[in-house]
């Protein structure tokens, strides 16, 4: 299972395009924030794989072990999302 | 643009897996309240034309229109998210 902190060790290679807390800070970004961790796990598997592809996700997974996906994936899963008023 | 009140409409197809609030009902799905509507237009436009694949969204996604795709988009966007505590 994954280490949420050793996850929010390793989130600050992440934080640049996504932010520490899960907040996207570029447009093509995803927010992480409260995402759910199976699909965090999955979506991270498949760039290290070749499965999905995106410019800089493609460079950076593939150097990640699975205990990193697995940590990475409970950290933004951890951090606490309310969500509120809908449209 | 996207049209969030069409978006909402058309939502209906998605809210067995993502919910109409945006937060996943099954553990593959990831949540989409207040995801970058950036994102969400790649996402699916990704799935429609085979860039990207899963199981569920290969065969749905083939069916959206662009304006499908903006409207949805500008819905799961436009639902309000609040970040929280961090761990």
């Amino acid at each position: 299972a994954g280490d949420v902190a050793a996850g929010k060790q390793k989130a600050r290679q992440c934080q640049t395009c996504h932010g520490l807390d899960g907040v996207a800070k570029i447009a093509e970004a995803p927010n992480l924030a409260g995402q759910n961790e199976h699909y965090l796990v999955k979506a991270l598997g498949d760039y290290r794989s070749g499965a999905r592809k995106n410019e800089m996700m493609s460079v950076i997974a593939p150097n990640l072990s699975d205990q990193d996906i697995a940590d990475l994936a409970a950290y933004y899963a951890a951090i606490e999302v309310t969500v509120g008023k809908r449209p």
